[in-house]
């Protein structure tokens, strides 16, 4: 399958290198197309992978990985271009993370919306799926990191990108427990999660963690 | 041991009755001496229980809970009075729900404060530690009617007030694994997990979950 990933950081180079280890052919797209970064990963992780600006992933992929850092993401997308996108899947990976105000960080965007939808009203024409942001990057695409099975979300507008992406997290990310939240709003939910793993990573003193939803 | 518990909605009665059956003196504190919920516990929870207003509820209690809903915690308190809650220890149970915009509902406090640092403000020699926020009323004290071990969270400035909460937690209420996530700054992570908690409910469609937190 050819996938495009946006972003060329520690979430990019995970989940791109995750999806070239499995076979699949991936983009990794960047504001420019010779991105340090991303031409080391090119390089490491050889046959599949490939780099290019945010427009040639988003064109290259038949679905789309948003792994930008969240405050620059509406802006990568539209690097990206609405048109790149049309009708695809964008798997939405950031958070609206402030690190202006210091540490922990708080959220650029919270409360009564989410980045997630800001994306989503930005590119009208593509099916958005929040996943994956809850859990650090090598834990995204390695859930066996955290011991026993633990949980991660997904949630969306469109109910056939949302099974498209349950699949890729199942089959291919090995989570044997997807928890669908319901529409795009949910992500206000995952989103502001951030504020409880920030604190949790500083009382566990580890970032490779993650909860289990028991009932 | 003699404690106060302002509020007699759920999470009121549901904590009271559980320090009663326990052997402690409680008094459950209302808007009014007379409020008919608080009578009503009062006999059914038979010796050991009491009711008056926020002020006797807090003059009384060595220890004392908040547990009236979180958009009526700042004057609740301060129908308490500062002066019946110096150098005690106050567990703020409140979330600050915003409801007037239809659900799931919204914070009206958030991302850069929470209702916890607001209470702690309004109240400088009072020792606030946020806690049990996080499951509904009924799990608060009975963490067994979620299966296995989940976790429960404490934050708040004051170690010494955080240990007895612990204490509390613990042997009382039967929390086997109780997290400290820090100072009372944490409490923006813990209330702001609701928005993820309203999802959960939604998805699970029951109200008895909670997490544990796996590393």
């Amino acid at each position: 399958m050819k996938i495009g990933v946006l972003g060329s950081g520690m979430v990019g180079s995970s989940i791109a290198g995750k999806l070239v280890s499995l076979g699949h052919e991936v983009k990794m797209g960047s504001r420019s197309a010779t991105n340090e970064k991303a031409v080391a990963w090119v390089k490491s992780a050889g046959k599949g992978a490939s780099q290019g600006t945010f427009a040639d992933a988003a064109a290259f992929g038949e679905i789309v990985f948003n792994c930008t850092a969240g405050a620059g993401s509406l802006d990568a997308l539209k690097m990206a271009g609405a048109q790149n996108l049309r009708g695809k899947v964008l798997v939405d990976v950031a958070n609206p993370l402030d690190f202006s105000h210091g540490m922990p960080a708080t959220l650029f965007i919270s409360n009564d919306d989410s980045l997630a939808e800001r994306i989503q009203a930005a590119l009208p024409e593509t099916r958005v799926v929040k996943a994956l942001n809850t859990v650090n990057a090598n834990v995204m695409v390695n859930p066996g990191r955290v011991p026993g099975e633990t949980d991660i979300f997904v949630c969306g507008n469109d109910a056939g990108a949302k099974a498209q992406v349950t699949r890729i997290l199942r089959e291919e990310f090995g989570w044997k427990n997807v928890i669908d939240l319901g529409d795009l709003t949910a992500a206000r939910g995952t989103e502001s999660y951030l504020h409880l793993w920030l604190r949790l990573m500083g009382a566990l003193k580890t970032a490779d963690f993650n909860v289990k939803v028991v009932h």
